[in-house]
C-alpha cells in the first residue's frame, strides 16, 4: 500500500573540508540547463552570493574549474560547466543511482520499521 | 600514494520531515554502548537537550521506540537501546557499508579528479 517515498541523500567528505552532495551537484545541473550562476541559484532558491560561493569551491575542490563564466558581478554573464564539470556530475550521479540500488534492501527493512502515519504515504 | 580518505555520508529522507543520518546513528550506537543519552551526547559534543530530542524524534519516527530511559531530567537516568533501535542501527550500519562497496568505482573517478592538494593525503 505505502507507496515508497524514501529519499536518500549523500555527501562526500573528500578532506579538508571539501565535500560534493546534493546541493552542489543540482547547482552545477541547473548551471548546465540555464548557463548562468545566478539564474541557477534564483532556480534553487539561493542568493546570487551562494551560488557563486558554491561555484568557487567547487572549482577550487577539483583539479580544474568545473564552471567558468564570461564575467562576474550581481548581473552575472554566460556561465558554463566544463568537460570535468560535466564528468563530475555525472560520477555523482552514477553514484546516487548505483547507492539507490544497492541499499534497496536496507532500505525496505527501515522502511518496514517505520510507524505508520510515516509509511502510509500520507 | 594517495590514501584514500573519502568518506561518504547518507541519510534518509522518509518523508514528512523525518531522517536518518549518522548524527542519529551515532548516537544509537553511542546510547547502546554508554547507557545513558546525556553521556551519549556529551561524547559527540551535543548538549543533553540536543541529545534527548533526537531520542524523541528517532522514537516517533519508528513504529516502536528506539530507546527507553528509566527516568529523565537533567542527571539523566538509565537508558536502553531497544530491540527495533539495535535493528534500525544494524540496517543503517549495513547500508552504509553496501553502498561504500558499490559505489567505490564512482568514488575513486571522483577522487582522480580532486586537486592534488585534496588527493595527497595532506
Amino acid at each position: 500500500m505505502a507507496e515508497p517515498k524514501t529519499r536518500l541523500r549523500l555527501r562526500l567528505h573528500f578532506g579538508e573540508g571539501a565535500m560534493l552532495g546534493p546541493g552542489k551537484a543540482d547547482l552545477l545541473e541547473k548551471i548546465t540547463e540555464t548557463g548562468s550562476i545566478s539564474a541557477a541559484g534564483r532556480g534553487m532558491g539561493m542568493s546570487y552570493k551562494r551560488a557563486w560561493m558554491l561555484v568557487e569551491t567547487l572549482n577550487s575542490i577539483f583539479a580544474e574549474p568545473l564552471v567558468v563564466s564570461s564575467r562576474g558581478g550581481a548581473q552575472g554573464g554566460g556561465a558554463e560547466v566544463t568537460e570535468m564539470g560535466r564528468q563530475v556530475l555525472a560520477q555523482y550521479r552514477a553514484l546516487e543511482a548505483r547507492v539507490r540500488a544497492a541499499g534497496a534492501a536496507e532500505i525496505s527493512a527501515l522502511e518496514a520499521m517505520l510507524a505508520s502515519d510515516m509509511s502510509d504515504g500520507k
